[in-house]
C-alpha cells in the first residue's frame, strides 16, 4: 500500500544492514532466513510512522522498528514449533528447514538480538523502552499459552477469549506504536494514547480476522474462508454462539466440532448458527467498539491533526482490508 | 559452605518473594518448579558478593542477582529440552514433567522475567546492566549452538573448543561479577577487572571439570567419574589427544570413541592416553594459566585488600572443589 512505501525501503535497507554475519553460521543462518521471508513489516512500520508523527523523522526510530520485527519473528520461529506448523509465508518453518533443536536457539537469540537493538538509544529513553519492551514480551508468553490451552480448556469464556487474543496479538501493536512515539519524543501521556490506539486496534484487527475467516469474501481475503470452522478453532463467533445460541443449535454446533470432516456444508451450517445466534451481530459490535476506543484515543492525542493523518489512514487501511 | 551462607538466606527469601503466582498457571508453574529445584546458587551470590566488595551493601544487589539465576535457568530448561534430558538435580526436567511446548513457552518468559528484575535500578545502571546481560545472553546461545554442533564436527581445534566453554559457562560468571561491581558503584575499570576475574575463573572451573571427569576422585567428584569418556564427548582432554598423541595412540582413541559400551575398561585405556600424549599436563597448565589471569585481574582491581577476601575465597573454594 502506497502509504507504507515511504517507511518500509529504509526499515529493509536498515534490516539487511543489521543482519548478522558472524559466526556460528549455523545458530545466524535460521534468523537470517525468517527475517528474509518477508511478510507486510506492518508492526516495525507502525512504529517509524509514530516517531515521525512526533519527531518529523524516521532514521532514529529504526533500531526500535527492528526491535519490533526481530520479535515478531522470535514469536513466530517459536510458536511454529509449538503448533508443529510446516509452512510459514508459504516456505518451510525454521524447525521444519533445520530442526527443533535450531529453531529453539535460534528463537532464543533473536529474542536477545530484539533487545540489543535498543541498546541504540540514551539511557532515559532506553530504560522507557525496554521496561515497554519486556513488559509486551511477557504479555506475548502469557497470551501463547492462554491459545495453547484453549482447545484442551472445556469452557472458554468471551473475556478470557479477549484477553487471549489482546497478548498474544494486540500488545505488541500497541508497543510498536508507543515505542515510536517515545523515540519521536512523546511525553508519557502522549505515549500512552499511542499505546491505546494501537492495543484496541490490534483488538478490533484480530476480531475482523475471526469474522471474515467466516464470512469474508473469498476473493479477497487471504485464507481458505472457513478455515478456523474446519479446525475447530474457539474464535469468538464459535464461543459467542456455544453460550447464546438455541439449545438446538448449541447441539449442532457440538456436534459439528467434534468431527473433523472439511466438507463445505460444516462450514455454512456452522455460519447459519453464528448469524441466528447472535454471534455474528455481536463481533460485529465488538470491532466496532474496539475500533471506537482506538479513534477516540487517536483522537485524543495531543498532537497537530496532520501528524496523526498517516496513523488515521494506517487504522483505516488495516480495518477496510481486502488482504 | 560458610562463606556463602550469609549471601544464600537474604537471596533464597528474594528469590521466593519474586515468584511469579499471577495466572496463568501452566506458564508459571514451570518456572517456579525449575527455580525451587535448588542448586548451589553460586552465581547470583557471586553477584551479591561483587556488589558487597564495593557498596558494602547485598540488598541492592538482589534483583541482578536473581536476573543472573533466572537466566541460568532459563539456558537450563531449554538445554535440557535441546539435549533430551530426562533429569536436572535429580528430578524431572521441565519438559519431561510437562511437554516440550512447556519447556519452550516457560524458558522464553524466563528471559523476559531476567530482564525485567534490572527495571529496579535508575536509567544508567540500568543500561549499563542490559547491555552487559544482552551481551552475555548472546554469547551463551552462540556457545551452546557450538556445544550442539561439536559431536558433528569432524575436527573441533583446542582454540574453539575453549571459546565455546568460554561463551557458554564463563561469561555468566564473568557478568554476574560485573553486575555485582556495577550495581555496587564501581567504576567501568573496576567492572571490567571484576569481569575478566569472573570469566576466567569460569574457564579454569570447566576445565577443572573435564579433568576431574577423568581423574577426579570417585568419592568426592559428584558426578560419575569417565562420564565425559563413556559418552564419547569432545572434551579439552579427548582433542588434545586426538592431534598430540602418538599415532599408535589416535587410533587406539579414536576405535575406543567409535563405541558405545560402558566398560570400565574403556575408561582406563582412554585415561592411560591422555596422560601418555601430555593431555594431562596440558590441562594443567591451562588450568593453572586461566587461574592466574583470575588472580591477576583481581590483583590489579583497585580496591582495599580486606574487600576482595571473600572473592579470593570463593574463586579458592570453587576451584580446590570436592563436590
Amino acid at each position: 500500500m502506497e502509504l507504507f512505501e515511504r517507511y518500509r525501503t529504509p526499515f529493509l535497507d536498515y534490516l539487511e544492514e543489521q543482519a548478522p554475519h558472524t559466526p556460528p553460521k549455523a545458530l545466524y543462518a535460521p534468523t537470517n532466513y525468517i527475517m528474509q521471508l518477508g511478510g507486510k513489516r506492518l508492526r516495525p512500520l507502525i512504529t517509524l510512522m509514530a516517531a515521525e508523527a512526533f519527531s518529523g523523522s524516521i532514521t532514529d526510530a529504526l533500531p526500535a522498528a527492528l526491535a519490533v520485527e526481530v520479535f515478531h519473528n522470535f514469536s513466530l520461529v517459536h510458536d511454529d514449533i509449538m503448533d508443529a506448523a510446516p509452512l510459514r509465508r508459504g516456505q518451510p518453518t525454521v524447525h521444519q528447514k533445520w530442526d527443533v533443536n535450531t529453531g529453539i536457539l535460534s528463537g532464543d537469540v533473536m529474542l536477545v538480538l530484539a533487545y540489543r537493538q535498543l541498546e541504540r538509544y540514551p539511557a532515559p529513553v532506553f530504560k522507557q523502552l525496554v521496561v515497554e519492551f519486556s513488559t509486551m514480551a511477557q504479555q506475548v508468553c502469557e497470551g501463547q499459552q492462554w491459545d495453547m490451552q484453549f482447545p484442551n480448556q472445556e469452557q472458554v469464556r468471551l473475556e478470557e477469549y479477549l484477553q487471549m487474543i489482546t497478548y498474544k496479538t494486540a500488545v505488541l501493536v500497541g508497543c510498536a506504536l508507543k515505542m515510536g512515539a517515545l523515540v519521536g519524543g512523546a511525553s508519557e501521556a502522549a505515549a500512552a494514547q499511542c499505546y491505546a490506539f494501537g492495543k484496541n486496534l490490534g483488538i478490533a484487527f484480530q476480531l475482523q480476522d475471526d469474522y471474515l475467516d467466516a464470512f469474508g469474501d473469498p476473493e479477497r481475503f487471504g485464507k481458505q474462508v472457513g478455515g478456523d470452522i474446519l479446525e475447530n478453532k474457539k474464535t469468538y463467533l464459535y464461543l459467542h454462539a456455544c453460550t447464546h445460541a438455541s439449545e438446538t443449535h448449541q447441539k449442532e454446533l457440538a456436534s459439528w466440532f467434534s468431527t473433523t470432516t472439511s466438507s463445505p456444508e460444516k462450514i455454512s451450517s456452522v455460519c447459519a448458527i453464528f448469524e441466528a445466534s447472535g454471534a455474528t451481530t455481536a463481533i460485529k459490535a465488538e470491532i466496532d467498539r474496539y475500533t471506537a476506543m482506538a479513534t477516540s484515543a487517536l483522537d485524543a492525542l495531543s498532537l497537530e491533526e496532520e501528524r496523526k493523518t498517516p496513523l488515521k489512514q494506517m487504522a483505516a487501511f488495516l480495518l477496510q482490508r481486502d488482504h
